[in-house]
Parts: structure tokens; sequence; C-alpha cells
């Protein structure tokens, strides 16, 4: 191992960078929140993940096209490979915070196959071998060519800095190479429809300062909304994969949610490195569109299941809500960029809630099965799966898991530290070590104590929930602290359940509340509430929560308040007069118990819902 | 013409019909709502339709098939066959009431050409040809086979009714006695992945009294369901089409939303002509479904875009309805059977608020341009069209409102009358005639007079929507009425505006309400509303209206009250806390106009609403 800065983003020489990145080796997680979440995904989800690259038969694709296995033909979608490289990247860093001989021996196994894999000219992708070897660049418009491609290179690169090792680094130089030849400066304008690639090419120059990469990723993002189109083949659903618009007129989120938050992650990323307002004004009128019209309460981004996509403004549907766990994790990836960029709390305050209430949602409390879909309201039909024939959403939980200590604190150029996420652990930068103590997200109080010997400066965030400041991005900033050697300073900040509801142009949540408490986005579901149907529940308007315990939700902070039920179940009308007094259902006092969001589906299975009525 | 009895759902002879029909020409409509939009359907609608039929290339595919164009491909969708079908049933339909040597000589020569593409053994379908001849009879699932030769025996059927000529009745028998070799007792079961032809085989059944016919609708009833599928072919989504379950256990309306009507539709006319109590079940509680589960306001169907389909219960978004124009004439065709079989006011109730409120949507008051989807909320960009690239709904518009005395009233075997739609004009059977006069739904006031010479009993059916009683199926009923010779009465429904709500499982209409008057739904319309944005508006909870003109909208009865409106435009948070008290916008006093559904979109796009909050 030759290196010790394993970066996830790496903006140490970015030139529009406010922040620069702390290690993965130097933020150690001990919290009993996410610490055994990442316990569980390094002990038993990256180990169950090899085996479904097995049995899916993602690996044999890449043996059938070194040549080691024969006789056999692709299976699966004509993405699969993109499942072994979001593993590598996920493994590669986890082995960074926690070596393990026995993942790192199937890692490298791993990487050995998809190395012999690639063709003399640098060409890596399983479907296009053989008979369809001359359908290459054929169709970049649907079949996810190049953003193979692009999860090869954050593989490779995650993989050099954790390991050092250069095998993989080589193989996507040398595929990112061969793009080159065809879609850099001498070849054609292409982008896949399937945005990733960008992202992920930025990151391939940061690692090999090669600035062909750079360029490479501009011309993909340029090539957008460009007649003739650039994203050409056999599709023609522009709006769809955002190449209905060159991508600087884009004020909006549109088309499927994971493409238009990865190409924006991959525009954030182009600005980082370079000046170019119209890429970043861009980004900030998709921002504002997506947090003020286009969001769920959760975080989660996509509102309907026809094309994975985003709706309309106010058009956020709780029973058919699509918020793909990938868009989650997506979202989070281009935030991360933007607070980079800008050190703006407002985008630290998205990725704490995208966490707790879009991104774990996605994968059980046992760590072996997952969302893809991420209803906020459900009958109890919709339940976790062990994998998915598309299965773009596990491994991107695991690589967010692996390298969430990335998310935790930044440095700047004045060795300030930045803390963005509340995990109790330990930083360590140049100037030494602070420890964070907290039981958060259950708890408020935040302690950090400088155990160095020089003195340290940190920017603490001060959450946008603890000032009424709800999701959005009203300023909430990062507060100032200097700690002397030994000494410490604490935070509280107060985690009083309180009630939030949507603008009023959201319709189908008009007179519906939502409970949130702390970073926590709160539901009701059926089986800690069973008197009844959970539709027959309101809350009361004047609010009072108790904090309990539920059974089969070990040390999960649920709530409990009084509100009524309806005690004969209401008509069987579908519709009727308002001034109907006939048949007025009667109300009995009933008490409700609330669960995180995130929490749901781990138990029997029965309804669930987010927004509640009030009496 | 040798016959004076165009019926559309002959149930003279059905063995388990209440009602029998009274023919098209002896209910003679006058009224001011309903019959100038017939005469504009004669006159217009059904001329520029053929015009589309040319231009769409539907009647040169027929030319093709027969040989008299050679040298050019088929243009269209594999179904496309349908929509001349569904022209000639309008207008031989239309020319039962109203010659017109014109359209007469237009739909003579479009029946020439689709009988001189019928092959030597009776197929027919201009699709499978040629190249594509091996492929007749292989993939029933997708490719809509059978469906259009339904559409050609319906056509046919009202062909012969009205004219009496027998040229297309006998292409249609040919057709039917062709598929019977293939799917009938001899032969393979099979069913179309669109349903169809069942009812059409029973009208077919009904006019040659060949009882193959009724034995062939039955099977391919029973067919569905079946393990090995009898819809076979290159689709597989089971639930889309109706095949997931045998008919007799469908117990919900599910699926693509005009299939599942058709289907249901055909098994009414099954149950017509023979005891089959497992299909009337499976009926009765599919209506129950649809009726207290799965329908708009609006009496549209599907709540989804994806598939065209139901939803699941209470799944009724306002922004996202499907509500397909084709799905509400499917709906009025199923209720319309049940109303034969049982006399039960119910069905006439539903009959008459989807006519209104889903069908008449539909199309544009110039009669000349459609909707396909009709949302219960738009910003303004849903434009009705003058043609679809699917053009189901167009034609099945016109053939409804050319159909439209069918659905006035009926006679049982006491030669009691009964009235269902109140629509002025006069209705003759053996025993006289009845006028009947109305301004009907603008008004409540209906008088009936006998005008022959000897005394006649008529049963009036007292509307649902007059005991607040609203859309659903409490008893409503019908009046029992005897008139001497010379004698009236008249029946004076309140059309006084009201606010219904829905049932609280649809959370997306929790704190909303809509208005309704007489028979009619109403929306808000910006351009009745241009003070600020409608989303602003609430209506006031002690609710009075005023009955209005507005401009652009001649004859229409509008609604004008006081509501309230958010002076500050809302904030422009997401979500916020509820306590939050920093930025409350503040409310003035706003009047509020009000107009039908159906009229929505005839004038200035803008955004549009039923469902309204309240304050």
């Amino acid at each position: 191992m030759t290196l010790k800065e394993t970066y996830v983003i790496d903006t140490t020489q970015s030139k529009n960078a406010t922040l620069r990145p702390i290690a993965l080796e130097n933020i150690r997680l001990t919290d009993t929140f996410w610490e055994p979440r990442r316990a569980k995904n390094r002990t038993v989800t990256l180990h169950s993940q090899y085996d479904k690259l097995e049995e899916s038969k993602c690996m044999d694709n890449f043996r059938r096209a070194s040549g080691r296995k024969t006789g056999i033909d692709f299976v699966g979608w004509y993405f699969a490979d993109s499942d072994l490289y979001k593993w590598i990247e996920a493994v590669s860093a986890s082995l960074a915070t926690h070596p393990d001989p026995d993942l790192e021996a199937r890692l490298e196994a791993g990487i050995d196959e998809l190395a012999a894999a690639q063709q003399p000219d640098g060409y890596l992708n399983t479907y296009f071998m053989f008979e369809r070897e001359k359908d290459r660049w054929t169709d970049l418009h649907v079949l996810h060519e190049i953003y193979c491609a692009g999860h090869l290179f954050q593989a490779a690169v995650m993989h050099y800095r954790a390991t050092g090792k250069t095998q993989l680094l080589t193989v996507a130089e040398r595929l990112a190479d061969h793009i080159n030849t065809r879609f850099g400066p001498e070849g054609k304008r292409g982008a896949c429809g399937h945005p990733e690639a960008e992202l992920a090419l930025v990151e391939l120059f940061r690692a090999t300062r090669n600035e062909t990469y750079l360029t490479l990723a501009e011309r993909m993002i340029e090539a957008r909304g460009q007649e003739p189109t650039a994203v050409y083949g056999s599709g023609n659903n522009k709006r769809y994969l955002q190449d209905h618009v060159p991508y600087k007129d884009l004020k909006e989120v549109t088309g499927h949610a994971v493409r238009m938050l990865y190409l924006a992650a991959g525009a954030a990323d182009v600005t980082l490195e370079k000046d170019a307002p119209e890429l970043r004004q861009a980004q900030d009128a998709q921002w504002e569109n997506f947090t003020e019209r286009r969001m769920y309460v959760t975080g989660g981004a996509g509102a309907r299941h026809e094309g994975e996509s985003f709706g309309a403004d106010y058009e956020l549907p709780s029973d058919r809500a699509y918020a793909e766990t990938c868009a989650a994790v997506a979202s989070v990836m281009w935030n991360q960029r933007l607070l980079l960029q800008t050190g703006d709390a407002k985008y630290a305050d998205l990725i704490e809630h995208t966490l707790y209430n879009a991104v774990l949602p996605g994968i059980s409390l046992s760590g072996t099965e997952y969302f893809y879909v991420n209803p906020l309201e459900n009958d109890g039909t919709h339940r976790r799966q062990a994998w998915f024939g598309c299965a773009c959403c596990p491994p991107n939980i695991a690589r967010l898991l692996a390298q969430l200590p990335s998310y935790v604190a930044s440095i700047d150029d004045e060795k300030t530290v930045w803390i963005h996420q509340f995990i109790a652990g330990e930083i360590e930068t140049e100037q030494g070590v602070i420890t964070v103590e907290t039981n958060y997200p259950w708890e408020g109080a935040v302690a950090f104590t400088n155990k160095g010997t020089t003195t340290m400066h940190l920017k603490v965030r001060v959450p946008a929930w603890t000032q009424h400041a709800w999701v959005d991005h009203t300023p909430s900033g990062y507060n100032a602290v200097t700690l002397e050697p030994g000494e410490a300073t604490r935070f509280d900040f107060p985690v009083t359940p309180l009630c939030i509801s949507a603008h009023p142009y959201v319709s189908s949540l008009a007179g519906s509340v939502a409970v949130v408490r702390g970073p926590l986005v709160y539901c009701m579901e059926a089986v800690d509430n069973a008197e009844g149907d959970i539709r027959d529940y309101f809350l009361a308007s004047d609010l009072l929560f108790t904090e309990e315990s539920v059974r089969g939700l070990e040390g999960v902070v649920a709530l409990k308040t009084k509100g009524f039920r309806y005690l004969t179940h209401p008509s069987h009308w579908l519709y009727q007069n308002t001034l109907h007094n006939g048949e007025r259902p009667s109300l009995e006092t009933q008490a409700l118990t609330l669960v995180p969001y995130f929490a749901w589906a781990n138990r029997e299975a029965g309804r669930m819902q987010i927004w509640m009525r009030v009496s």
C-alpha cells in the first residue's frame, strides 16, 4: 500500500473548491447508528453481493468475454457489467478503512476476470462481444455503453487510491483512451443515454492528472441537447435522458431521475475544476427546482413510475412515488460536489436528510434486502428483495455506506475542519485529532474534543431543521469554533418532534401533515397500530409526543401521540355530499405510534403512511 | 330500407333482459344540449373523420390488401382497421335517424373497399397481408387481430339494422365463421389481448340468430385466465389484459381500463342471453370495486398512465389521471347492458354521470378536436387534438353520439316505457307517442305528455344526485307514472349546486371538495379566474353560489361563489413546520367562477382543477 489518502472526491487540487477532502482512513467512525450498518455492509452485504454477481452470471459474462468460459451466452441487462464495477468501488472503499484479506482476495480475483476481458484496443464491455461486436458505439441512446465505462472508472480510481495498485487504473485508462479516440476532440460528439461517465471521467482526471479525461467529460456534457443529437441510437425520448435542451439551458430536474442527478453531479465536477458559469447557473436552477418543487419530504427523487422519472412541479404522489434508491444516492453525490465547491450548509443539510430518509430505507435492517422503489404510502405489499433483475440499487447503497466517512468532514485551505454530518468517532488531520461524541440522530447533543497538541479550528453545521427551516435552504450555516488542545465544545440541537406540511400547490397533500424528529421523517405502520385500519387514524391538532420503544426495532426512538380513529368504518361511498349527515362515522380517541421511515417494512407486512390527516 | 328497428343493443329476445330496446328512429331528440352536438357530429365530425381515415392511410391499407393499390406499405398501428369500422358504425347509426345521401355514399364506398379486401376464406385484416400473412393468429396477446374483427361485427350489425343492406353483414359473418373454425368448439381456445369481440359476437348473434357466435363469445370469455394461456403471443403482462385469473374470479377492475370495461360489457351481453350466475356475480363485484374504489368523480376510469390502467383502491390522482375517453365510452356500454338486464336505476345514474362528465369532455365544443386523456387538474398544457396516432377515441365518441337515443328510454314486457336519460324530444312506441320537455342539464324540470290515444305507463328515473346519493348506488329508482291520452306530468329535480368530498381513504383528496350541480361536475379554469394563480384560491366553507354566464361558453350555466385567495404568494418552501409563523401568507376574499368540466379547455389555455381546497 503506497497511499494513505483514499479520497472519494479528490478536490485537493480543484480550482473552484472551497473544501478539500479528508481521507477515508482519517475519519474513523465508532457510532452505534451508522458503524454497525457499515460493519454489516463489510461482513455480510459485500460478500452476499459477490455471490449475487456469480448467481446472476455477471461474472460469467466477463469470463465469456475473456474466453475463460466458452459455450455460454451473455446473461442479464446490457448494463450488467456495472454491477461488478460498483461492487469493486464499494469493496475498495471498505478496505481502505477495514482491511479484510478474504474480501480483498475476492476483489483481486474479480479485477483479474475483468482485466482479462479487456480487448487489445482497450475496449471493455461484455455485452458487445462476438456477435454484437459490430454494434459497439452504434446505440448510445439506449445501450449504456459509456455508462458502464463510467462505473469502471470510478471503481478503478477507488481501487487505486485504497490499495495503491495500478492494475485496474490501467484498465480504466486504456478504456478511457479508447473512448477518447472516438468521442474526444479528434472524434465525433457522443454522450451516453445514461449519464454517469461524466463524473467518473473527472475523477479519473483527478487520479491521473490526464487532462484528456476532464476535456472528455466536458464534451459529453456539452454534447447533450444538440441537433443532430449526440446521444444517437435506437431511442427517441430526449427529455427522458436530458437530451432535449443543452445542459446549460436545463433549468429544472426532469426525465429519468437517476440520469438527471448523475448528470448534474458530473456537471458539478466539471465546475469544481473549471470556470463554467453557465453550468453553475443551470445547477443552481436545477437544485432550486428540485428542492422547491419536485422533491419528496424524504429527499426522494422521482414522482413517476413511467420512465422512473421526475414529474411536474408539485406532482408528488405518496402511493405511486418512485423515489428510486439510486436516485437518492445520486442526489447525495451531487450535493456533496456542490458542498465542496461552495461550503454552503444547505447542501450538507440535504445530504443528511437524504441519507437518513431516502437512502437508508433502501436497505433492510438485516443488510441483505433492498428497495428499488420507495413509496411514501403503501398497503404492505411492497417488500424489500434480496436482488433485482436490474440490480443497480444494492451495490449503490453498499458503496455509499463504505464511503460514508467522506461525507462527515472536510478541510479548507486555512486548515479549518468543517463538520457536515454528526457521527461519533474521530477525525484526524495534519493539525491533530478531534473526537466526536454523539448519539445522533436519536439525540441532538454533539461534543467535539481537541485531542491534539495544537489549536484546532472547526466549523460545525447547525442543521436547518433546528430553525424551522425545514429541508429547504434558509441559511443555517456553519458555526465557527476554536478549540485549544484538550478543550471540548458541545452543541445541543433540540430533537423535538414536530409536524410539517407541504406547499399548498402540492394538491395531493392538502390537509395532511408529516411528523419529523431531528433529521428523521416518521411514518405510521400497521404493525404498531393494530386497531382497525391506519387510514382511519387522525392526528390531533394539539400534538404532544412521547418517546417510546417498539417491539422489533431495537434502539429506535418511536413516537407515541394521541389522535383519533373512526370507530365505525367510513361510508362505502367513494364520493358524497359534504352536507350529508346520514352516515357520519363516529370517532374515538386513539393512541398512535410512529417509527422512523427508514425502519419501515422490517417487521410484519402491513400498511404504512408518512402523510397523515389532522383532525 | 327494409327495417325500421335500428337497435343498438337488441334485447328483444334476450332471455334475461328486464328491458327491451326502442329503435333509434323512434326516439327523436330535439333538445338544445345534445341534439346540436349530434348535428355537429353528423355534419362536421363524421365527414372530417373520414378525411382522417384517408389521411392516416387507413383506407389505403384496405386498398393495398384488396390489390386496388399496389406499391404501398401498410401504415399505422396494427389495429388501424378498427378506425374505419367504428366510423362505419357511427355513420350507420346516424343515417338511421338522419338520412344523408353524401354520407351514405361515402359509407357505401368505404364498405366496398373493405369488402374487396376480404380473403376467399373469410379472413380480413389489412395488417396481416402479404409478408405478414404467415403471422395470422400467432400473436393474440399483442396484435389485436380479434379486436379488429369485433369492431367489424359491430359495424356490420349497425349497418344492416340501419340500412337493411346485407353486404357488410355477410362480410362479418364470413369473418366470424373463419374465426370460429380456429377458436370455436372444433378449434383451440383463443382470446384477444384486447377484449371487444365478445360483445360484438353477441350482437352478431342477435342480428343473425346464429348460436355459433354466442358460443364463440362465451368461449372467449372463459378462455381468459387459464393455464396455458389462451391469449398467447409475444407479450407476458397478464394482469394488463385481464388474463391473470378466470373472468368469474375477477372481483375488481384492473389492468388496461378500456380492455377491462369492454370485457365486462361482453360478459354482460352473455349474461343477457344465458344463465351464467358466476359471470353475473363477478360483474357485480367489479362494478362495486369500480364505483366504490377506483372511479374518478367524473366517472372516468384509469388512474395510471403506465398501461393506461386502473390503479389500486383509492388511487385516484387528479393531475396524472388517465381517464381515457374510450374507457368512459366503454363504461357507458357496460352499464347500459347491466341496465337492460336489471332495470336498476344505479346503472342509468352512472351512464348519465359518465356521459356528461367523462365522455363529453373528450370532444371540443367545435366537434373536431379530442382528448384521449382526461386529467382532473392540469396546468393548461393539455389541449385537445384533431387526431391521434392511436385514433381510438374520436370515432368512439362519434358512434356514441350517433347512438345516443338508445340510451334515453327502453320498454318492458308490460309495455311500460322506462325513461333513463332526460333529453327533450319524443319517444314513439306501439302504444303511442310521449313528448319530453326539459332544459336538462341546466334545469331539473322535465315534463312528459301522452300525445297518443291510449293510456301510457312510464317509469321515470329519479336521479341519484337528487337524494344526496351522489354517483353511488343508494336506491333512487324509477317512479311509476300513468298518463291518459293528452295528460302531462312534470318532475322538478332540484339542480342546486353542492359540494362533495371523497372517501377519506383517497389520501390525495384529503381536505378537498368538488362542486356539482345536477348531473354536472364543475371545475375552475384560469380563464375565468384571472387574478393570480388558481392554486391560491380556496372555497369558503359557507358556500353560496349564484348562476352566471361566462364569456366564450354560450348557453352554459357557470357558478360564482365567494372564496379566498392568497394575496401574497405562498412561501417558496416545499415543506415547512406547521407551527412556523414567520411567513404566513395573507388572504383576501375572492370571487370564484366555476364552469362545467366538460366545457374546459375550449377557450384560452390555462390551469384547471376540479378538486378545490376549502378554507
